[in-house]
């Protein structure tokens, strides 16, 4: 189940294409997959490395690659990664290994690489990244305790938690159809909310917007209905991780929740980074998942993996930038306003995939999971603008002077993540989305 | 808006196709469409009528089609329907019609068709009935207003009814990809509850299984990303309709719900009817939608309109049926336990859509909604057996003898509908599922 560190992971592998080595997001121990298109023309699948993009398909069809990993980059070819990902771990990682060696300095593979840059390398700047996948369903997870202890005080509830928080890893289905790529606008949604000062509900724009910092989570080769996958098995369907901020319209969220839960007010957008950043890639940063505290109840038996507890977290380092058009006017650069880390997960992402499968639900490859807000404890870490204004009642004030309790129009939200370790660090790159006026 | 009522709706029009005229579901006024295979050959489209199905790839192939319904049968060629949902209400009318015509008796279209009737008909019992499309989404409503209030009732609140009932039309998404047919058999999930007598959650197969008797509603082309469809043109939005059972696991939904909705209580499975029965077959059967009680708030704009009060509703009766393997043995027939009807339902289909989209949210072809489960306002009426046995409180004594709470492991679950009307009523065909044990 543990992947093993090998000369992909080593600090010391350099690569040949200029901008990569020392890269924030992405050195060649990174090598996250998406889907790529260049002014316009057919989107296929690539890979990040530097302030470039590598191209799967040019590479194929200069026959670089060889068993596994050839049948990957085929399958990688087309203009979602669903075929890739069905292949499952193997492919993928004989894949990432034999792209880290013909980018790496001094390889052997590099040496017939080289020659073909021009084909097989494409300036970031030049493209487009879309939807790393077909995805045919969005469920978000709650498995931020903090967030969740947030959301109990904000509601009124005490205590807090709701007696089934340390049991059950708390889900519901979203929207997959209004999932969007970094870089496109959410629009303001109208909706029914009773408007602070009002009894009454009326119809109108959202007035109180939020971002949500979150892990996401793809899955690669599903299971048959009824056939739930096990805890020992459930690492194997993830096939990697992004970013992903579930924008939340808080208004519209209290008056339509009870008692079947939100609904409109997260569909109306969400935002994910467009890089699936591989298992492979995250190995030196899983951890043990802390301890649960004293007087916790253990996870039930059908959510305990002895391996899962040693190695199934991940110490990322996830963070929330905003840039206003006040900012942006001045050449100012974004602000951060949240610092978290994924160690504050109550739960594994491997207790996610087996919890949603118990009774027979079938995944499917493209599927996306939200882990749910990461706050951490203190509220320099909490994940949402509605837990750092404590719902509205405070204010954030910006380096320029500006005052936000909610996200305004105008407003950029970025989410970014890294790993950190002697000699490099890998990222996510952007989560970005810009809110805009609602227009109707 | 309207749909006239024409030739196709004529009590008088008789098929010359044997076993058709006063057929309960499929007479010639009905002509619902389908996915069907015959002995296990591709998929494609059809349309039901008596006890045989209508080729229409067959039909399309022998040119027996021109126009727009020409248009329509070409789409309709494929394994799954979402290509000629998307065209619109134009081109299924104009199929509608013309296969009308062709399977009247006395127009002269018929006598090209009847010649041809080896080729253009299969017997029901010869073939299988699959999904008719391809769902992308599944959302659930919930507007059958007795039935939420049994619901608050149950879980003890008073008033039983949430403060936003009346003023939001509450839905939650649900999961697609665990949407069947007819006929094909759900497993009783496994899942956490916390056991009657017990005080912590155990995992464990669901000891409260129950049915939910729903309108479903298909919906063909979508809208853009961003752009509410409003409620003067929601119904063309529309595609057609069938049953809906949302099996719910009460006690898995009990513990898991709070704070955010019904989840893995819902996915282990949804049961549909295959037939999608079209608008203008459901026309005889639009009402106006019945005047709300005073007292109660009249709907927000964005949720009114004129014509969809005027005739928005549906005048459907609708049943559940029980079949318990002990009935089977003995020969005896299915025994109807809840009769009610879909006027019942506070909210209409086009408030459905035009709620659902109003924050810009995209619905696409395919995508399907339950209306919430139509209890009427007596017990006789209530449309799960949670209400039917007061929360497993009260026994339901069936004529074999045998007693129920909950549905137990070999019980067949039918929900049918039927509109009828001076000369002739159509139905929706079985909507089917037998519960079985669940497996690990």
């Amino acid at each position: 189940m543990a992947i093993l560190l090998d000369e992909t992971h080593d600090a010391k592998r350099t690569s040949w294409v200029a901008g990569a080595n020392q890269h924030a997001d992405f050195p060649v121990q990174n090598l996250p997959l998406g889907v790529f298109s260049v002014r316009g023309d057919t989107p296929r699948g690539g890979i990040a490395i530097g302030d470039a993009v590598f191209d799967i398909k040019a590479a194929c069809e200069a026959k670089l690659f060889s068993g596994d990993a050839d049948k990957a980059a085929r399958a990688a070819g087309a203009s979602t990664l669903n075929d890739l990902m069905v292949l499952g771990a193997g492919p993928r990682a004989a894949l990432r290994k034999q792209v880290s060696a013909l980018l790496a300095e001094g390889t052997p593979e590099s040496a017939r690489a080289m020659p073909l840059a021009a084909k097989l390398l494409h300036k970031a700047a030049d493209c487009t990244l879309h939807l790393p996948a077909k995805i045919g369903a969005f469920t978000d997870f709650f498995a931020g305790i903090t967030h969740a202890e947030n959301g109990g005080k904000r509601r009124g509830a005490n205590p807090p938690l709701t007696p089934n928080y340390k049991y059950v890893p708390v889900a519901y289905h979203s929207r997959a159809s209004t999932v969007r790529p970094s870089g496109v606008s959410v629009r303001r949604p109208n909706g029914q909310r009773v408007v602070d000062g009002e009894q009454l509900p009326t119809f109108g724009p959202c007035l109180k917007m939020d971002f949500e910092l979150e892990l996401g989570i793809w899955i690669g080769h599903g299971n048959t209905w009824g056939d739930p996958i096990p805890m020992s098995r459930a690492s194997e369907h993830i096939y990697g991780y992004c970013m992903l901020n579930d924008w939340s319209a808080r208004d519209i969220q209290r008056w339509e929740s009870q008692p079947l839960g939100p609904f409109l007010s997260k569909n109306f957008g969400t935002t994910i980074s467009p890089w699936i950043i591989t298992p492979e890639a995250l190995a030196p940063f899983q951890i043990a998942q802390p301890p649960r505290p004293d007087g916790d109840p253990k996870p039930l038996p059908y959510l305990w993996d002895d391996n899962d507890q040693r190695e199934g977290q991940f110490d990322l380092d996830i963070e929330v930038l905003i840039h206003t058009e006040g900012m942006r006017a001045k050449g100012a650069p974004p602000q951060r306003i949240s610092a978290s880390n994924t160690r504050h997960l109550y739960w594994t992402v491997a207790q996610m995939v087996a919890h949603h499968t118990c009774g027979g639900c079938s995944l499917e490859a493209g599927d996306i999971f939200g882990s749910g807000t990461i706050s951490g404890p203190t509220p320099e870490n909490y994940g949402s603008i509605a837990e750092l204004s404590f719902d509205g009642t405070r204010d954030i004030t910006l380096a320029s002077g500006e005052i936000r309790r909610w996200v305004q129009d105008g407003d950029d939200i970025y989410l970014r993540a890294h790993g950190r370790r002697d000699g490099y660090s890998i990222g996510f790159g952007d989560c970005c989305a810009r809110m805009m006026a609602g227009g109707r």
